[in-house]
């Protein structure tokens, strides 16, 4: 469950069954709600570009309650999306054996056997499609606020550049039957100065533990980052000067964020995406009945980079965290 | 506030003022308390190494309630820390020109001066003595436990090697009246498998919401994190394999977390750390009561790379969020 | 939102629209739940007995997921009620002329217009349709464990007395088309000494906060209650004895709470319920349009009492908050 | 701790150590705080009318961090209050017997005697100077936005009346080395139509939660309360009119809540208190250690009524949770 100071997000549901939803708590009322966008949304989180997985979900968003005449009426938002492909079949076989950096073996573990697996469960990706769905609508409200989320895939692998570069990265790995990672850019612009606080009430906490719930994410940094704990202070501080008679930083190393409180420049920060855990080739494991080591084939067809689908999930749920620190 | 899902804990005061402290709410009852290894810790944590600033702090904590014969009595744990060395002077005439990759401007934006910043007041480093002293209690609870926190300073700008190297261009950029970034690798050892869940139950997401209120973080990644972003799924998933009849993994690129979930190897992350912002070199800013673009010369001494100090803080943390993970 | 300290329980729809439902986060996995003893705890609360409302629902429980071969999975669990007998016609002339002890107008002030009231919208007590379906839920789970939870009827306007008693003064308050108030009393046996806590972690407080939301709820006490504010103190002190080697009180006047942790004794209190705020007679009122007083006469069948009915959600909402507390 | 949506509040110490305090998170910034009205209002508390135990503390508020010249910084607002008065020899002796009506037994069983009870420990109402003080800061932030907040003593055992009356009947029951309950009634007004929500959001469960921690209540009701479940719906429904221009009821048996949303009236709830545990007359009771019945006389002075004291306190619970509701 997303824990927000004003928003709680509960999604339900997995690659298995016959629905995943979720229900979202302290939307504001009134908020106009437009299906339309919704919707295309959700395309962009289907197809993800031409390379990923060939399974093809329509995805439709079907509005239990808090929606009324195209309106927010203030109560709790719940949706449902129909699972309409689920070849259980597929992965029974993987059950005794856990597939190298899937969830398949600690969910074993903690869950006893318990959890549905098959598909990954409440661990699949696809409890992404109605965070996309929430995300959708807070993206709606964040606009018409003048906040705009917009994330993009800078990097597939050691290559960075245009889509057309990563595209072919992707491609590549696609035909060595492995996958690989790639890092997502997240810009959240037109926030106004003051929201946040110190310590535990920082934006890049709050945004943080937002974003690692997004599967695969195994790193996120704001503005400078990684590189700029390689830097000097001259270099690293962002200059304050008056532009137009506004305050202003010369640059945005900071990504948008100073104290813990934003600075009035967009919030920008990167996400380390890992590998798609499965891949066609043959991969060490064990044999969980048998207490011995064994080897894995994953049959059937996997995204070969999760960065690229992962890409509007990720702005999902910074629209959400945003939504969640304005309100 | 920090909002465990177990433990809450809320830290006072600042550079100004008679003392820092916090309250911690929680604690299970019966836990020992050795005194003398909270002594020690804060020892780390006040001289950070011979290049930190010169301030020189006893940081005696002081237990108002909640530990009683050296035990926890299980009812909120207050402890206050005296500020001995407050020399309010020396920062009053920065009040007007905000520093750079400093709090000083959203401060002021957020909370229109009613907060004294005078030495950074509740955004200071001063803070982490408290959360210091908390670190040490939790860690010697998860230590009766089998689980050990350590934190090691792993690089300073584009240096990485030995402590000799790392203080060396520490020394280096001091001379230069400059500051430096640096990264922190933090090692949680002796978790089960099975602590965490998916999606915001997440270890990942709730170890960077504890990690991003240290003053100075502005990334964290979890195993091969970025670098693994850059990887083949082959290279980066990690094998299982059965080592003395116990399910292993042959490498830990995931951080000892898989799904959200604790694998049972460590947990490993690194945190990057900007340079201190605070620098003797001259820096462009703006005047806010004339609205003009104005000069800053920070003069006092001050701690080169907040990295270093930043080590066991780290450690404090990781500890405090890790036992509310497992209580 | 129930917002327990383990678990989280969100409602959502209405009386009008196609469904009412609701997630529950929280819940340990493994647990057997069985969907003949749920089906019979809906039925209680859709009967209440002979003279409640005419309307009929046979409030088939569907689980959307969490549950799994009949044990939950350990993930949130969702489930949904179809509304199938959604009248809206009979309310919308109510719009205009709020009714005398309903949320009509509250709500209106407050969602201004967004909110759909008719039936009650989210207000309504089809809401208690899922609120039961969860408390069967954990019915189950906590009489496993040896803790059963019983609400009983015990008084009608100024009659208590037997069922018999109760049934004929509720008829005789329907002739006159009026309606009339009741207690309910609700029982938790079972509980191990040693739950809870000082203040806020009070026994007493967690359940307050959970059965205020009852609709009709106006007021709760604990044992001796409002009647021990009467008492001296050597007529309410609860002795402690010795009883088959086991520590026990000889009276039970703290309803099994002593400094808001449970005394091992079984915890009793009572909930005061007004009487439905429907009914045929005349009322004054306001139009909202008009900005002057009105009558009102409000047509259709309603429950004469509503505690007659609520006895089972009182009943679930109890269970909902001691699981809370024993997990 | 207080667990508001927006106000969190953790008390810390007990009757024993050097002193109790506590620390607010979630205050907003730049509110003036006028001392002597903290002054004052813990002068009501410690003193508590003439009859109370003759124990004096003069119970002086300091203030760690969180103000600065007179105004809320926005930052967690601690303060302590030294322990003057520690008598610890008093109640050493009660140890092996636990006092029938206190905390003794169940926090000896929970915390396995690692908490210190002399005096009541965590469990006393030495507690509550803090949480006044708290209390007079909040009544001071809401008194500026036109909100009061009042309680009085209105029974006291089976005697109502004036002010006169209840002293006498205190004054009699102290004759008798017993003591006596009463009922504290509070309102609240000020407040605009529209705080609050459905379900778990209602002002009532909102209140109770808060009300519950007061050491000695057993019970709480909101406007006509218990009452008005005795009542038809034709007495207890409040007739909506309008009276110069605005809506209003013509009485006010909701307390000012309906659906759990504030109507505009007064918020009206009393609260039952239970005679203080601690009487002079024997009382039955066991020996911990040798698991047999036992007669207890407790020594010492203490007040005949409880409820005498917690007028003031119960001001400041509910002024802390309505500052909570409006934030």
């Amino acid at each position: 469950m997303f824990k927000g100071q004003n928003l709680k997000l509960t999604l339900f549901g997995g690659s298995h069954g016959e629905c995943v939803g979720g229900v979202m708590d302290g939307l504001p009322h009134g908020e106009a709600v437009d299906f339309d966008e919704i919707a295309a949304f959700m395309a962009r989180r289907a197809t993800g570009g031409a390379l990923t997985t060939a399974r093809k979900e329509p995805d439709a968003v079907h509005v239990d309650s808090g929606i009324r005449n195209g309106f927010t009426e203030g109560f709790p938002l719940a949706l449902t999306i129909a699972n309409t492909d689920t070849r259980r079949g597929d992965y029974n076989k993987l059950a005794d054996k856990p597939r190298p950096g899937h969830a398949d073996y600690t969910a074993y573990m903690k869950y006893g056997g318990f959890a549905d697996m098959s598909g990954g469960g409440h661990f699949s990706a696809r409890l992404t499609a109605p965070l996309c769905a929430f995300g959708a609508i807070t993206k709606q409200i964040l606009s018409r606020r003048g906040i705009n989320v917009n994330a993009t895939l800078v990097s597939v692998g050691e290559v960075s550049g245009d889509e057309t570069a990563l595209f072919a990265e992707i491609g590549r790995v696609k035909q060595l039957g492995d996958s690989v990672g790639g890092v997502i850019s997240c810009e959240i612009s037109g926030l106004n100065v003051g929201y946040g606080g110190p310590l535990w009430d920082g934006v890049e906490g709050r945004l943080a533990y937002a974003v690692f719930a997004v599967p695969g994410v195994k790193g996120i940094e704001f503005g400078s980052g990684f590189s700029g704990a390689k830097r000097l202070g001259s270099e690293n501080n962002d200059p304050f000067c008056i532009e137009n008679g506004a305050v202003k930083t010369t640059k945005n190393d900071s990504g948008g964020i100073l104290g813990g409180i934003t600075s009035g420049e967009s919030i920008v920060f990167r996400s380390a995406m890992k590998p798609t855990p499965s891949i066609a080739k043959p991969q060490q494991t064990i044999s969980l009945s048998a207490k011995e080591n064994a080897t894995l084939e994953i049959v059937g067809r996997h995204d070969p980079c999760i960065a690229l689908r992962a890409v509007p999930v990720i702005e999902a749920v910074a629209a959400i965290a945003t939504l969640d620190i304005i309100l």
